[in-house]
């Protein structure tokens, strides 16, 4: 499979197969709403996350989202916004597949995923927090994650603060 | 089925049997953490709501909840708390079954769910809101509102401002 090379409304439908295995429901319009994000790395097969916004408001916003078998989504993090605005705050709770979670803390030995071999030295978290379904973990604002999807992919619900992607921080040098 | 007559683990295993109908995952040890709320009436067949929390902070709050077939979550709305804090705002998302949802403004006719004949004067808000699996509606703070399920019983996931129960106001005297 190269997602690459599928339109935007291929990558979605996919995305949409993942949803109903976790019995999510969709309507038509909103897998049209489903968002791709490649990180401008034009390379969705290794680092990219779909997903679809439920609600996002000032105060609280809740999503899906997927990530195809082994897809990455790169290191990042939520740095404070404003004064008394100490940075987003996510809660996952898995709800199909697994995930391998690297968040900031003791360094695991023999984790369970690697970032893209290219890449490797983009990525630095490396506190591993293995996700299945029904299993929750919250990330604390300002804390360096990226996360990777088992041999199955994975669906999981991010419950949060207010997401403003656009002040979200991330370390690969080239996003 | 008298809902009253069973014990707190008896309901909470019944909540679950729902929650595996829309596919959501609960750890043991998380279905003893079920809430069963018959807001101190006693007659949880026609009045109780029960819920699952996953997460609660001073920001955001993530729940699903189940109804009983035809039971009724009493009126009530989310008043402002302090100053800045305009009052909980909930985004219901149906999972499973109907929610009949009557929110502040112009009354239905011919609405679909009635509150319990003995109730009837304890409930105001008459504009009715139907949702089923992959329905979503967002009810503004300090507006009353409640909500029946249909025959088949109802699971929704509410993402939400912070919960603070002890703010909430009820309509019914009785509460
Ligand atoms: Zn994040
Ligand atoms: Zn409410």
């Amino acid at each position: 499979m190269k997602l690459n090379d599928l339109t935007e409304i291929e990558v979605q439908r996919k995305v949409n197969e993942y949803f109903r295995l976790a019995d999510i429901t969709l309507k038509d319009e909103e897998i049209r709403e489903i968002q791709v994000n490649d990180f401008g790395l034009g390379r969705l097969d290794d680092l990219g996350l779909q997903l679809f916004m439920y609600i996002n408001t000032e105060r609280y916003c809740a999503k899906e989202w997927v990530l195809f078998p082994r897809q990455t989504c790169p290191e990042h993090l939520h740095p404070p916004v404003e004064s008394g605005d100490p940075g987003k705050q996510e809660t996952f709770r898995c709800k199909f597949g697994t995930v391998y979670l690297y968040v900031e803390g003791e360094a695991t030995s023999n984790p369970k995923a690697h970032p893209p071999e290219r890449d490797r030295d983009q990525f630095t978290a490396a506190h591993e927090v293995i996700l299945t379904a029904g299993d929750q973990y919250t990330i604390p604002p300002n804390t360096k994650h990226w996360f990777q999807a088992g041999e199955e992919g994975a669906v999981t619900a991010e419950y949060s603060s207010t997401s403003t992607d656009e002040h979200d921080i991330f370390t690969h040098k080239d996003i």
